[in-house]
């Protein structure tokens, strides 16, 4: 029987879980591929630590060129993450003709035409399913599955960080700084929660999905991204109140000439099956001209889910070295010479509708100066609520508007924090909601 | 560029919808796989009808022949269904070595090995994802994503027939009889909807998932079926008081040395994510050693999501012709030489929780007299109420149990209903609740 090498660089928490699944169910996978997978060789600078496996003596060492040198080697699993080692040893892997497998979502955003081309380049595949969705099969769904449909859009709760921390804000009436440190404490956020509560680590995901869905470059900064951290209890009632969940949510939108991409705090109906995802849960609904909506759930990141989406594409890469079919599926979903450049619409020019809070002195005429403002920058309101009575000296005005375009709420919003009689920064919070809205 | 020419067989619903995508969105495919899908033959007894779509002039044929003896056809997609001339034409298109397509559950829950083994000999693809889950890649899932899993069970929605009925049930309080004929008017039911509503259509593609999951060939008439049409509205109301809702849940368990196959009206809590999977859509759960439990979730039939699928299959034997890969997938996700004969677990043998109706005359000592007989087998009673008085005559006392056998469950009900304190046939429906459950 055929034997596969593997080399995986970064052996912490995926990293074990993918060394786990190589060795624990390496009889269970040669039943089904028909070859046998060995994980020749592990690179991580901790060499003692206790990963709960029971290794191959000689399998570690502490120098990554080990791994992407070694001939013996045809598949290198890159689990190190972040953008500069993680990039050179990639790209020097590619260059000694190995496959690769990453879940490097960042690096992917920030640098994937290079490193797609150098692989393409030297006809080696490259594969990245676990870098969206941890397990789900968001990404062979979008390669494989629907490639008969033209992407309409995606929308999806990609971050468990973010969606733990919304989850237990809106069961349980915390702040987000409270959430966020017992978060913390329990190991579902980072010591730096950056990447995960400001959208960033979200917007990495979306731009690998939208590239694949449309077929197109992205640049990253042309993604809008806006964070959960100024979400507040009180935002969340209200939107319980008017029949939405709040959501961090990536969004993408094939509008045919450009397309949508943007990562904010979004409410959505509770019907709309992503609003009853919670906790660390991620899911991902792809709206596609034939398939209608389709909705992927599960664990979007830890050690076991992760290790088996970098499993499944670890055996996607050994099937084709088998069968001599490296290349069978463009890594960008479309052929190369088919990625088109499409413009990213600037959030300025997007319309949706949208739920205001205004913190407005308790006298009257005050919501008369609200609404002509909003009148004059033509955005028309479907409802307005003035809930309860003072706190700290004023009253909460909430507001959801009909279309309008975000250009003229910026303005608008600006002009209304202008007003003597609002004490604090107008709070907005877009809404998703094609299907209930009555426009 | 290559042209790859594909044949259709049976040009209905799905069969329309194949044609259409692969007709309307004919550049995509091609911006995608570097190749020309060309729709070259379709074989219908109805060459009359307007599809809605602008044929090629000669693609239609009354003579399926026309389509598996072509000899410049590549690959042959079945959309006829049934038995019996699906079965010979596709082993005749397999001798005449195409690469076949389709979505044909029952052919597969009742002939599959020998169809398998054909297109093994000949060494032709067969792909079927379009058999189980309409749009929804549950069969690329386990034989690609989920490679690196143990699979543990499958629980799954797979009938949109029988969910819009129990959905509606629920929501409206009506009979199975009054939903049936609604659905018969508007073309969710068919005109005879024993083979969905009996459970059997679930049956057909649990047989089929069951045996990808655990590579393994199973006896469609091993698996335990029973259908919805019993299931009353008293039942739904009492099932939702206790924090249940009613689905026809197809659920297949790998116990090691059996598996459980089964597809039954079951409660499951509110929490499940299959609670709140409404009307025709489709969803099921996968849970693995690794990836814990992931959703998939869309439309379960149809046209255009059927049609997806067949795209998305048609497209994966493409590619496996353009990068000479055919086989690199086992049909059955595994090696053909590691399919194991694994015993199904009669039902008389399974321990789960248990709902029981009983119609009981209201007079002292007729709980007693249930209860007695319940333990007797050794059935403990976790809750009891008997709610509200006498309808009929009787009143009705609703149980739920701790783990029980099936064989003792159906001896004690048995006895019981030979009570004459018992006016009618006990009803009795099973439970998964695996989380919840306090035993």
């Amino acid at each position: 029987m055929r034997v596969i090498n593997v080399g995986l660089l970064g052996c912490g928490t995926v990293g074990t879980g993918v060394a786990k699944i190589l060795i624990e169910n390496r009889n269970l996978i040669r039943s089904r591929v028909g070859a046998d997978l060995y994980l020749k060789r592990i690179a991580d600078i901790d060499l003692q630590r206790d990963r709960g496996i029971r290794f191959d003596a000689g399998v570690f060492t502490s120098d990554a060129h080990h791994v992407v040198d070694d001939p013996d080697i045809d598949i290198v699993i890159e689990m190190i993450g972040g953008e500069d080692i993680a990039k050179d040893l990639i790209l020097k892997a590619i260059d000694n003709n190995k496959h690769i497998v990453t879940a490097n979502k960042s690096l992917l955003a920030n640098h994937g035409i290079e490193i797609f081309q150098a692989a393409t380049k030297k006809g080696v595949d490259l594969a990245f399913e676990a870098s969206v969705g941890g397990c789900m099969p968001i990404i062979k769904s979008l390669r494989e599955s629907l490639v008969g449909n033209h992407i309409k859009s995606i929308a999806g709760i990609l971050n468990g960080t973010c969606n733990y921390i919304l989850s237990r804000s809106t069961d349980e009436g915390s702040t987000f700084e409270n959430v966020l440190a017992e978060a913390q404490k329990i190991g579902f956020a980072e010591a730096d929660p950056t990447l995960d509560v400001e959208g960033i680590d979200t917007a990495h995901k979306l731009a690998i999905l939208t590239s694949l869905a449309y077929g197109m470059e992205i640049n990253f900064n042309d993604i809008f991204i806006e964070g959960i951290s100024s979400i507040t209890p009180m935002d969340i009632v209200f939107a319980r109140q008017f029949g939405y969940t709040i959501k961090l949510l990536a969004i993408s939108k094939n509008t045919g000439d450009a397309v949508e991409a943007r990562v904010h705090p979004t409410m959505i109906p509770f019907d709309n099956p992503l609003s009853s995802v919670n906790g660390v849960l991620n899911a991902v609904i792809v709206s596609g001209d034939a398939v209608g909506d389709m909705m992927l759930y599960g664990h979007g990141a830890g050690m076991m889910p992760t290790g088996s989406a970098v499993v499944g594409d670890t055996v996607d890469l050994v099937r084709n070295i088998l069968s001599g079919a490296t290349g069978r599926v463009p890594m960008l979903s479309y052929q190369m010479e088919n990625i088109r450049n499409v413009p990213v619409m600037p959030i300025d020019d997007i319309s949706i509708h949208y739920y205001f809070r205004f913190a407005a002195v308790d006298q009257p005429g005050v919501l008369s100066k609200i609404s002509g403002i909003l009148g004059d920058y033509e955005i028309s309101i479907k409802s307005v609520h003035q809930k309860g009575r003072q706190t700290k000296g004023s009253v909460p005005i909430v507001m959801l508007t009909h279309l309008a375009r975000e250009a003229d709420v910026q303005k608008a919003l600006s002009e209304i924090y202008n007003l003597e009689v609002v004490s604090d920064k107008p709070v907005l919070i877009r809404i998703e909601d094609e299907d209930g809205y009555d426009d």
